[in-house]
């Protein structure tokens, strides 16, 4: 008998701030099974915080914590060179930050995904990766942490006896070493949400291919910050329902 | 027989920011019970917020948090019109901020006392008084909330089901109806150790008069931002350690 | 023979942040005469401040310094209890900058309008006026000071030595002493264009009435955050060109 | 018949922060020719920058500014990766924050010389180079832009018509091709005043050697934000005195 497989679908949100709204969150949290949720620092304020909190309790979505780098106009999405302490420092006082908005409404945190730059450094830079990690862990043991699949973070998630979340991206491309292709590069996005779904399903079957070896993938990333994603999200859905895979939490 | 006075003594600690040096910090955790430590958005950064947890660990003080307006140039001094839910968000997150820095030091927070023009709003207005108290039972109905003695924070800590904590300032005078007399006045900052010291032996038997009734003071502000208040400091323990007043955490 | 009457027509523009998208600047663009760019205190970056100076240099709009309080959580609408020099200060900063924006695209500035709780307490408090004004002279004496008709901001503008500009809000009702009536009031905010329009054209021929007299308005502020706020720039428009009212810079 | 030599001494000022202090700019400013100001973002705000601003005015000393990444936290030492638009935009924003403040003083700004990180990155990255050149020559081309002696930064002011000043570090080690030995290396950063004096000499005598090239020094740096800086200052000063070296703006 054929175990039936199954995935989690998460999605960045809460990343508006102050008067400037960004993403379809509420079509976003009826569609996914895990909320990453910007702290400050990249995007989201104490405001947005709460209301996307409050969102995610009304749709029964697991919540999670996506820290970034503290550049709101560039989005989180410009390297910078930190210490690794200092990096580590930084998302524990996200997580943090968070958590404690999310107490008000009764809720704890069940996972933890870095944002942006930081995710792609950390995706590649051991020392980095392991002083996320022990951060995480130290905050809560029982914390999962979600990285690219096949990653450096997902190894030191797993060495600091973390739970890890192999994440797949089905509306991008990969590099054979299992890292994303730069955005800047032709190919790199890809928009059809007939593509997407099909990406989608191959990424919960074959996982990813990360220097020849495959990786399963734990949870899969559905952007949010544009009506087309929700398009694409709804084509993925569709795809995993029909060919039944279970959508759950991890 | 009589009981045993006995007195907490609280500084605003952790006062830092990035390659800026303020405060006597390491002087200052021997001579104190209690550490309100910053958390980031009037001064502190997740590197200082970690030093100074780190430091009150080694010297056995009672950890708090010291949340205030997000106003690093200002220092939390220049009142703010935000809403009071907006209020209470900025407190929670920065609650949790600490909390999430002071989890990798194995600690957890004890008590939480606003900074500033925040606290000082909130000694006089009863719906900013009441969110933030709730805030801090969200957070932690544990936490012990510290306020302005006899004032409206207080009175609202109370109402949500909080332990409080009376704080007296002896190196400030006071106006009829319990508050500070503003630091522009004349007289109302107190520098002469001698006289620092006798006022706090007699808040901690007096109290304060608030509009004409007495309010016991349960814990003592003993700045710590220049030379000087390190020497007030030592001149209070003196004094309180002569006349039997036991110095211990609220 | 009958002097032609001419308005003014501005727009709060470049007030995007980063990623984040605000405003209908483009569509604007084509319909104001001046633009009051945001400064990057209470909204724009440089890089928003950069691709609006364009952007008004290609229209061939008058651009003008929008500074506002340190604020972007709060868009510059909450009220900061700063001295009157630190207010000066921030005014001088934020239009220097804006000036070293447009050198690059060799524009100089033609007006400064003060933005959001600051625009507010200027046109009430002589203190506060008074500084911005002499900040503005200081900077460049051949600057229009732009600010609420009759009020304290265009006396003050006035007795520095200023050219000033009476500004009128046809989307707004008024307070018997010509301030606007605070936003959360019902009838505050005028959202049907023909209404809009009306109010317009009266601003224009009848001015408007600060504790019964009658004050002229020189410009026209037309809110461009939202694709109705177009609409409404059209119908005033339309209504000044059939009533033979000259659109041209103050 | 032997010209005589002359120099120019600089120091970064202006680098407090609200409440914090850091540097001796009082006196520091008696011993420079040369006050490079920091502009807001790495260090600096609004009414500290008006400060030095006066101060400067006092002593005669040239004003330049001195543009940094935006990250107070890590005082513009951590690099950022923002492409090299978004830095040109953000050196003119800075130039441009610190003419408006300077206009209030009646003063203009005489050079430019980032700081930090962003000086260290356009001393060897020739796109950022370039465009900051140009970001100095556009907001006013008899502005004279500083750089590493040697560097990229200074080869790109050249290209685009700047004058240039090629400075250099009394108190730091160098590289073979010109670069400062990085911070954290043993023997990088030379703190005896008698040394850092013959250091100083040596370099308006000889220059420095980059790959073998002898370069000109027209400035030394002269760091003030410790007290020991300012007895390197007055051991530099006595030995430029008693060989003859003129100290005055470059």
């Amino acid at each position: 008998m054929v175990e039936s497989l199954r995935i989690d679908l998460n999605c960045d949100l809460g990343e508006s701030f102050g008067r400037y709204v960004l993403g379809e969150d509420a079509a976003m949290m009826k569609l996914v099974t895990s909320a990453n949720v910007a702290c400050g620092f990249h995007a989201g304020d104490p405001a947005v915080m709460a209301h996307t909190v409050a969102l995610a309790k009304a749709h029964g979505v697991a919540l999670g914590a996506h820290p970034g780098y503290p550049d709101l106009q560039g989005f989180g999405r410009r390297e910078m060179r930190m210490s690794p302490q200092e990096a580590a420092q930084i998302v524990l006082y996200q997580i943090g930050a968070l958590a404690g908005i999310a107490r008000q409404a009764g809720l704890t945190l069940r996972h933890v995904k870095p944002h942006g730059a930081l995710y792609n450094q950390a995706a590649q830079d051991p020392e980095l990766a392991m002083v996320i990690a022990q951060a995480v862990f130290d905050f809560d043991p029982r914390l999962i942490l979600v990285g690219l699949a096949g990653s450096e973070l997902i190894r030191q998630g797993v060495a600091v006896g973390l739970q890890v979340a192999n994440e797949g991206f089905p509306d991008r491309a990969y590099l054979p070493d299992g890292a994303l292709m730069p955005r800047g590069q032709e190919g790199a996005v890809i928009t059809a949400p007939e593509s997407v779904a099909r990406n989608a399903l191959r990424l919960v079957r074959e996982g990813v291919m990360v220097n020849g070896d495959q990786v399963r993938v734990d949870t899969l990333c559905l952007h949010g910050d544009n009506p087309e994603a929700v398009e694409n999200a709804k084509a993925v859905r569709r795809i995993l329902d029909a060919e039944n895979v279970e959508i759950r939490p991890f």
